[in-house]
């Protein structure tokens, strides 16, 4: 039952980042014809493992089938935008909530509510209909939108998580929460002096 | 009025051509993963150039604006799809045809009714609904399908046709045609053997 | 003694692709800007897998080890050039001969004398001295150099012969080696007409 | 005399960046296959546009010409290297610094030593031996290695300085200082965190 579930969902996992990530390039080219600000730095991607897809749908008591690997699991497809600015991170939710096709399944925001140890980032699902030559396959995205500096947070916070014999782990915890705490103060004095620059 | 309709018009074109390969690379890991064969060679796009754009649409009687520009001509958006053999041709153009918000607006197959100086190709003209965060733009694309040797033959026919002082047109176009016409049979008979080996 | 020999000699032989792909590139750019004709169509590049290597080895009485993956295998890095003509062909071979740093290992001249299958084609082998942070890794890549017309040809025989099971095998061959001889006499043929095109 | 001058050296200055970040991509797959951290996040770069060469020349009192845009301009060819934090920013430099076919024109360490305004980054400018084809060209490349944080700075900072209309410069400015030594200690207390995770 488990052969070969990964190899027939990682086409429509991929798929569905292929086509988000074609419209995301598609709308970057608009603004910046048009003048606007195109909000985005960087896009990354990523299908979840084979190994973390079987491990989660074991561990929320599901079976390990392309079904429940393709409706149980939210963010089996990934993408993380990096935006300089926090005003960015929003018009970015916007726009993406635009879609009429893209149905919303699932909304946080981080950044407003920080978890407990300092991460902060914007948080959507959207069931997306991939079209696959007339057949279409409803396929969830999870997509992740954050700062610069709330990703590179984010990146050392996530190293701690994977290493399990770690020294002063209570050390470590609070000097991160203070860091993101300082990274947020910068985020928003940068912002504001954007703002400065820009309206003057 | 002529002011900028490049630049506007080219974000479109841009667009509908990275919507359309993206479809194009989902499809074919779908086939892949399926063991299904992927009919497909090579991809190749392009957006029409700002001069032919104009002159096209002058020599047509039309005004050089952004909606002639997308409105009257079919292939300012191009993507030429490259394929080993006949039958793969037929195949991508069934595919083509299932995507049911893709709008056929012509149709032309140059193979079977090669043109008279010995022109091979599958030609497709769609309307696109491109979605930029939900604003719809239609706009037409052009999809030519051809095989490696027809392709091969077409791009030194092209050159032939751009060079206006050539000494013996009709030589060389009567060679052309013959040449044609061999590399037809040729891909005929390299059907044929595939066949052979794929049914033995 | 297997043990990781692949993923040792894997970022070499990358690495020997990504240097030599590098000086494609800026050579074909090169010709562009000097008006020169760009002699190349496509490049396409592979690592021969773990398990050839493995076999390859053993098949000629060779240990497997990183060494003699890297010293004994001359195609362990492959890069494949497609010209459109015949003489873009013998102008590649120029350009890679012109390297002062590539020591040439090995020239097989396969359109002037072909296989008896009918495979034609132009290889060469060269040692790259690989400079990682000032380690230099001498490493082999072997290129093959072919027209667009070779390469489809040969794609097919390919496929022939990883079938083992082919009911009329002489057939095939027969009927192969006869497309083959067809297919060099349209590349001569088309050679013949660009050169009326350009000289008139 | 100016005429065509551009499109001669930009192949020279694309090349180039094609050979140096070919030898950083080996680099870095050579170090993850050895289990040694790769120190780099992301890789930018760009050849200086036809109008900013000319002004440069001209600034400096020079003819407008292929040869002095080719030996009077250092960064007339860059290439910008982000890491994540400042030890991997030095090990970049130690890195770049073994080739020893690369000769080190100029070096400056802004982070040991930032400029007024609060900018920090190491600045290196080699002269590479451009080989086509057999023929050597030598030409200028500046490398300029930074935290993502000091980049994220100095974004910012290149946005102000060219708007010339700004009300308020001097609160602008100080601001900005403010920022970038918060943003310094940042990076000081990230590096040191992971010193901690890594060490413990």
């Amino acid at each position: 039952m488990e052969q070969g579930f990964y190899k027939d969902s990682i086409v429509l996992l991929e798929g569905v980042i292929e086509e988000i990530v074609a419209r995301l390039n598609v709308i970057r080219q608009y603004k910046k014809v048009h003048n606007d600000r195109d909000p985005i730095e960087y896009i990354f991607s990523r299908v979840k493992s084979e190994d973390s897809m079987k491990e989660k749908l074991k561990r929320k008591g599901f079976e390990v089938t392309l079904e429940n690997a393709l409706t149980k699991i939210y963010d089996a497809a990934g993408i993380r935008i990096i935006c300089s600015y926090i005003d960015d991170v929003y018009s970015v939710v916007e726009m993406l909530k635009k879609y009429s096709d893209l149905k919303l399944i699932k909304e946080k925001d981080y950044i407003k509510n920080p978890k407990e140890n300092g991460y902060r980032s914007y948080h959507l699902v959207f069931e997306v209909p991939l079209d696959i030559a007339g057949e279409i396959h409803p396929v969830f995205i999870e997509i992740q939108i954050r700062t610069i500096a709330m990703d590179f947070w984010s990146n050392l916070e996530h190293q701690m998580k994977y290493k399990h014999d770690i020294k002063n782990p209570e050390l470590i915890v609070s000097e991160l929460k203070q860091c993101a705490d300082e990274i947020a103060t910068t985020d928003i004095k940068m912002q504001a002096i954007r703002k400065m620059i820009n309206n003057s």
